[in-house]
């Protein structure tokens, strides 16, 4: 029998003790072993829960007792976290997680004190929900260099554009829509302004790269500026609006990385990734493109993720899965070096074809939506020169990076 | 250094050589030692290529070589392949495997020897190319109970339906096409008639299920009877013709699998999946849906799948990763009891629609794409229901199963 206790018995907390019971049987084969949930850590009661029973308030009970072989952190944010999951590593206990601001910020040196006592830092359910994503870049990719993961990588924000889409309804109510299904927060920031995708797609490039990538480095735009007139725009291209978490690496000396909204076209493999759902994209050196899709949240997808690290520290009790991830940092290249195209919309009376032609040379120009606007797309240039672009322009409505 | 040997200097032994030449830096990195090459085994000489130097014609040589640590296996079909592979196990060698035929006819045994001697036998490349499926599924989905996987398995058939499709030209003139590209054998029966997906589902579904699925009790049907009028029928469907290969657990007492042309709608994780391309869509009791995209074939991609498990068996000289596939057999549901619903097309001139409903009862009609023909989709029936449905049909123009 293999003893864990589970920090934090909200949502996935929660799923995590489901799982455990709904499929025991199958998890005690594939893990060798009986897993038992020895203690659930919460500062709340839950009087009529069975897990009353094993619920303590003070940490320290579970950090000190050397039958806990495995503490599962489910708590999110930084602190008390942190504190917690470090103290549990230092007293030898291999550590799970799905909280993508711990890993994002101290994955590097999380991982460097598993790796010293033969113990393991898992996090397979910090991005992508329930998708095999991070075991599948550490263990199944290692034959190749990856040179690009792209991914759709918050459920919040995929759900309200695939709304406004399909239902052709603005930003503000298909976020209404969202926050009644409790798909969106009611302060939706962390996932509306990107804040979310920006921290997974930190965590991905940092294992993709081998070096610690900080978020704070990542170029990152929301979605709250899309208006239905963008969505009918794309849908008059043939195209989706899609808020994209991105990394590049050219060459070693090259790495960019960006969350912002992005138009594509069917032939992205991304395309057909719509509502909730998340998906990723990789790109390796020999292996092509690859692409994995599933539930990004949610209560049991999460925990099923959470429980299968869960069962391979079991497997792995002495021994570290190797994880490359230095805490030497990845210099990005600046976003103003970055290159993309643009659909751009203009006020038509301020600006004539030959203004826009004037600033950005040869444009494609896009049929008429709206009475009294201008759109087109601009070559491919850089942010930087973009930005100096846009100041230029009278009556700017709006834009958005396109990849097609 | 671990020395490996190559058998087989093919298509894929070749890509081998490639990537770990390629890559060689990362993958040290990845492996924690280099890999060397030291033997490449083939019948055949290669003159003027560098790997002259290692080329050995019998098989002994490696087989009785102690430093060769990790035999790979990319030369295809039953014979010699099981004999040598076997062979390298017992003398104390993990192995690596591309060979669909091999894994899915002796894997529980081959994986019953590798882990009595705490040895390896690993074969990510045999199903998927380059896509991770089986590590994913050994690895990724140990919370779950696989209750389904359904995959698109075979990249040839895809390409000529998707061609069928996007260019109207028929099956045999697609084929043609494909055989012209090099994506199609001279002898196409293998992938045409759905005997390589067959023996890809088998194997997923053998591990899914953790029990030994024969293929040889899958019913199997090909894409050669797949018409343009088909074709153009999916499009006023709205739908997809897509050759699935698919195994689903409704309980323990319960498993079927199949290999059959499938109408699906955009609806269907898979619909976008075209061209070469594979797609495998798992659902788990937990974890929901979650789908694995990429190239099902192809030198470098299956060469990087290759190499990713050479690097897996290198981390794990002396310990075996646990892989549940039993030699138990699963006794599969008799397809006769399966049920589906089915696309059909009659000739107008033999049938009314009093005809047909006098067989099928409530059916939903098809609007007239072909003059003097009746289409028609059934109720939801058992395969054997069909079969004696089919005899009761005058001017039978063909069927097809949807899921929609």
């Amino acid at each position: 029998m293999i003893n864990i206790a589970v920090l934090g018995y909200g949502t996935i907390g929660s799923g995590v003790v489901e799982v455990l019971k709904t499929n025991g049987d199958s998890i005690r084969k594939r893990a060798g072993d009986t897993i038992n949930i020895k203690y659930v850590l919460d500062i709340r009661d839950f009087p009529g829960d069975p897990i009353m029973d094993i619920l303590v308030h003070d940490v320290n009970i579970i950090l000190n007792d050397p039958e806990v072989k495995i503490v599962v952190e489910v708590m999110g944010g930084i602190e008390p976290a942190y504190t917690y999951v470090k103290e549990a590593l230092l007293k030898g206990k291999s550590v799970i997680t799905s909280n993508k601001e711990l890993v994002a910020k101290h994955g590097a040196e999380l991982l460097d004190i598993a790796k010293e006592r033969a113990l393991n830092f898992l996090f397979e359910a910090s991005v992508g929900g329930g998708i095999p994503i991070i075991r599948p870049l550490n263990q199944s990719l290692t034959a190749d260099e990856i040179v690009e993961i792209t991914g759709i990588l918050n459920g919040t924000t995929n759900y309200i554009l695939t709304k406004m889409s399909e239902e052709g309804i603005g930003f503000a109510k298909a976020l209404k829509n969202a926050q009644d299904l409790g798909y969106a927060e009611r302060d939706p920031s962390a996932d509306v302004e990107g804040y979310d995708s920006c921290r997974k797609i930190a965590i991905l490039s940092s294992l993709a790269y081998g070096m610690q990538v900080d978020f704070e480095d990542i170029y990152t735009e929301g979605i709250a500026d899309i208006t239905d007139i963008d969505i009918s725009y794309a849908k008059a291209l043939n195209a989706r609006i899609k808020l994209f978490a991105t990394s590049v690496k050219e060459n070693d000396d090259n790495v960019f990385a960006m969350v912002a909204p992005i138009m594509i076209r069917a032939n992205h493999p991304l395309y057909s990734v719509n509502d909730v759902f998340n998906g990723i994209y990789v790109r390796g050196n020999v292996i092509g493109d690859v692409m994995f899709y599933g539930s990004g949240a949610g209560k049991l997808p999460t925990a099923s993720a959470v429980v299968a690290d869960v069962v391979d520290a079991a497997k792995h009790l002495s021994k570290n899965i190797w994880t490359i991830w230095s805490s030497k940092k990845l210099e990005l290249v600046s976003i103003d070096k970055v290159k993309n195209r643009f659909f751009v919309r203009v006020a038509k009376d301020k600006n004539s074809n030959e203004d826009i032609k004037a600033i950005f040379g040869e444009i494609e120009e896009v049929p008429e939506v709206v009475k009294n606007e201008l759109a087109f797309i601009t070559p491919l240039i850089t942010e930087g020169e973009m930005q100096e672009k846009k100041e230029r322009i009278n009556g700017l409505l709006g834009s958005i990076r396109i990849r097609f």
